[in-house]
């Protein structure tokens, strides 16, 4: 390293784009260096995000004036099929990109126009993506990649959740079910009626049982760790809170196996995975606002039923804060630089 | 019936019985004449409960007091463990009892020694206590009964969830999952700092994982309408919210089935029970203060699994609404009688 | 009465139509004939409001072949603006109305055109509208109307809370503060940012501290009191809830007074209104679901400062609940009828 | 400064101490030496607080054991009238104090007693104590100090948004009025009833009308100010949030003042007090977390009464942060080092 990056921000005006602006102001390898938006240009990001008053100076630029291409990084945190149309003039100026967006998780750009309804605009670059959950073993994919391809939020929480089972060979893998629930955020500031505070507080729910976006992503790393097609019943709920998920994981134990002794050693040496003692039952909240993947594994009545509960905030492990991670990794800074802070609770 | 029935509510300062005050000061065939609480003798009901004011003018009584002998029908909103002692004296003297707690709800007096920690004080009686569960098939005995051991609030939400799947035989009985979510009033008025809104607010967790107590309960009757023993494991998490529990179910299908038909069916005549329309998914606020349970049905992608998404007010239908259910059915009035009010939304 | 009223709403897609349509679908006096909605025109009202499924069987019809003007009385539930166009037409169909929007709530209609920043469509039939607070003492006013014009959400509680010191003539007039909380469900169910869960929940703020629309409205009714001009500063905030409004008022005593007898003596024959022992303080959530203000009077230190806190549901005592308790009013009904419903608390 | 600071901390066990770990863990001139709590010894300072695995691996220990007599500093964050217990004999033993508690706030020992319900034990300390509150003028006191009285959390919003106008003299001094709006943390830990989840969501109230211990405190400090006595008001509500006050204070002007260019002067080199632009409202989410203060003054329809809102996070700017805050003066330390973590939001 030699001096901070030069770092741009594509899509500075969601609840991903400001946890990477709350994280990257006080990194200390990072010098953000343009915030786009094509709707809020020419405003302060101070007027847009209060908090950051007298810590970000910028104004929003749009994605033209914004001098990306001289940027050393830069992380779009846009909405699906919007990197993919700016990725491929980045990179051939040279510049490394960070894309928290889904537009190069799938392995397979069919796959994905079926499952986001538009033909894939960069096709070409999806082997060239990474996908960025260090966690996977990808350290030095990520490390060496001008693409970072971050996981979707439930992906994260789920493949951390079943990893040890499924590299243990342990479970039976067609039957596999993850009831995942997630905070409001993880709609991003969607202007619909269900996230109106009158219509989403003190209330529970599922959604998208038929099909949910993330549920391609999960199978196919999923299927990468078991080297084989793996079936999974995947519901997500809508909790009354801000952030966080909470993935409840159910395996069918095909052998016996010391499931605590397992996910201890399996995330030994992880610095933002953490296994809790037997019997614990981690909170979302003791992971808000912070990197950290709180994990518990259960036996219950000692039966043949796995179950994992895993927690992180869905918009720092889940998004923000994993894309730091890379970004460490990518320039050779620490894993964990700007990533230490506590959770503020309660 | 003969003019109103003289109502007395033991243990009338929690949750449960707070809410009986709610239903029953507003039904047509009763009349309150005792509650009792040995730590608000003395103290007048609506000082406790404001939201009372104007409508319950008694005071709390002891239970020696009370005059709960020369009641028609006396609830108990107790603890586990106290209405065992005082059940056999009321039946004794000519009072039909409705027991909103745990001691009479399980078959078997060991099983409910080692679930609930001590000795059962009247085992005698258990034979002689009606589940009850209307929905469940059991009309005929709940009105004939002289005691009623009403539901836990999960068995209520899961047992009619999974009841035409078990019924219509087509699901491997031996790995039901229910994934069940609680508002935090389930707990009672209980002081732990858990249930402090600081702790509670804004996250979201699983608890009781090894071994909850309703467990067994759910068992016995998965296990009556099967006609077998059944494999369940029961996942319970607390949500920041007040009222409600939502029970995500999972079942593996053994043969084809139209499932929304079967549902539909299961359930045309039944007024507390509502199945939504195919890809429905069931809010817990719309079952609020109300005595519906909302249930949908799902089969994603087509597959062999089984998704039961099932919805109350465990204040309500998981408790002092089924209570008056039962009552409505022992005194011979309209089943719907004094449960028809609309849940306020938002 | 000689049978139910024929009932029509305009604007049954917000807060306040749910509301009115919880109330008077149990309302022993009135038949819900037409519910209407230009956007929303063709669909059922239960596929809206889940919570009235099996409870209102209509669809919304569009305005125009809503058959409103063979209705006995139109509830207008829309945005301000809309009822002065539609109303002359029913009035002189011999229609009664009652408009729970702002747009016969001042008297003047210039200052009217200044606040909601367009002319008044019928300003000749302002004179003809009584305003809709029965406390205020016109009820004959208003059982003879055909055109009332409910108060909004904060005049209620605070002209309740105001009453008793402005007609007993112990107050400075020049200088009232009235400090204003309401929960979300005031806005209505307005997309915008700010009333999105992850914005709203969990934070306090106040608003509109320039000028908000019902300060002319408290303004000119207190005038009315007091029969001269008064000073007012009222000072709106929003609070991390659905309903309720909460109501602190200062006023400076200019002579002594026994404030509590004041308070009793002044709403002892009111159905609606609940003055709570000296020393009290009401709790929005006992009011919740209710057409209750709830109000306390205290001198702190026994100094020259009254405080008056008011409670209401905004939703009920500060809009739907009073558009019946007028309703029950103007049709001879007792005043009470349909209105008597418990808060469900917790 | 010479290497780290060696901390105790007693009474680790409540929202203040747990913060204070927060920003203490990660503070560069800081070394946690030692945590105390008579109820906790023993355990794992990190299994009472979660968030703190991996950060602090310390257990708690009685205060006898704990060393504090060779700590460099004591920070006390425990309930009234425990630290005058034992800060003499810490005093005595050359360690400075920073006393989070109401103990040595108050400048008269009868005025104490008589908020307090108890004889003050160290009345002879109260003279040497500094008043924690750096922007009332007293940074120098402070760095000298041995015993710093870090203020309330009320009285620190209410006596920066005052300051400007007592210091210009333009306002009435004997009717201020301060409403006041607390998340719930401000109670601390406490297992009553009020701080349920159940009871405390969804719901405001006002509470502690007649007389609130922080009162007198503000009195005092506002009366130096003013170099006289002065008439408050102060009406404390509870808001359901966790962290963040609210104070929206009122006072009469006396002669005519440029309010928005008084406090952005008045504030122009503080860095922990924002003033925002004119017509601002700031909310306290805006502030969690942070040791800000966010102030916007307003003059509503260009009257005589002045309205100032000021936020701050009570844990924060309203305890343990203030106290890192005064830490950093009394050691020589930048202001504002470890104190410049962004508000998460959402």
């Amino acid at each position: 390293m030699t001096g901070r990056q030069k770092i741009g921000l594509v899509g500075g005006t969601g609840y991903a784009g400001a946890e990477l602006l709350r994280l990257l102001s006080a990194h200390p390898e990072a010098e953000i260096a343009a915030v786009t938006s094509r709707s809020a240009a020419g405003t302060p990001v101070a007027d847009a995000y209060p908090q950051l008053r007298g810590v970000v100076d910028l104004a929003f630029s749009t994605p033209d004036e914004g001098g990306l291409e001289s940027c050393d990084v830069v992380f779009f945190a846009t909405p699906h099929a919007a990197a993919m149309h700016d990725v491929p003039r980045l990179l051939d100026a040279g510049v490394r990109v960070i894309d928290l967006s889904a537009d190069f998780r799938l392995r397979d750009a069919e796959l994905w126009a079926q499952w986001y309804n538009t033909e894939h605009a960069a096709p070409e670059l999806i082997e060239r993506a990474v996908y960025g959950l260090p966690e996977l073993g990808r350290r030095e994919a990520i490390a060496a990649a001008d693409l970072v391809a971050c996981p979707g939020c439930y992906p994260t929480a789920i493949l951390l959740g079943f990893k040890p089972l499924v590299d243990a060979g342990v479970v039976d893998l067609d039957r596999l079910i993850a009831d995942a629930k997630t905070g409001v955020s993880g709609a991003g500031m969607k202007l619909a009626p269900g996230f109106l505070f009158a219509e989403a507080t003190d209330s529970f729910k599922a959604y998208g049982v038929a099909g949910h976006r993330h549920l391609p992503e999960i199978r196919q790393f999923l299927g990468e760790l078991a080297r084989r097609e793996v079936g999974l019943t995947f519901v997500p709920h809508l909790v009354p809170m801000v952030r966080g998920i909470h993935a409840t994981l159910y395996a069918s134990l095909t052998e016996n196996a010391d499931l605590q002794q397992l996910y201890e050693q399996a995330y030994a040496d992880e610095p933002f995975v953490d296994v809790l003692a037997a019997g614990g039952t981690p909170e979302t909240r003791h992971v808000r606002a912070t990197n950290m993947c709180r994990l518990a594994v259960h036996r219950p009545q000692a039966g043949d039923q796995a179950v994992v509960l895993s927690t992180i905030d869905n918009l720092v492990k889940g998004a923000a804060g994993q894309a730091v991670q890379c970004f460490n990794l990518m320039i050779g800074a620490p894993e964990t630089c700007g990533l230490t802070a506590t959770a503020p609770v309660p």
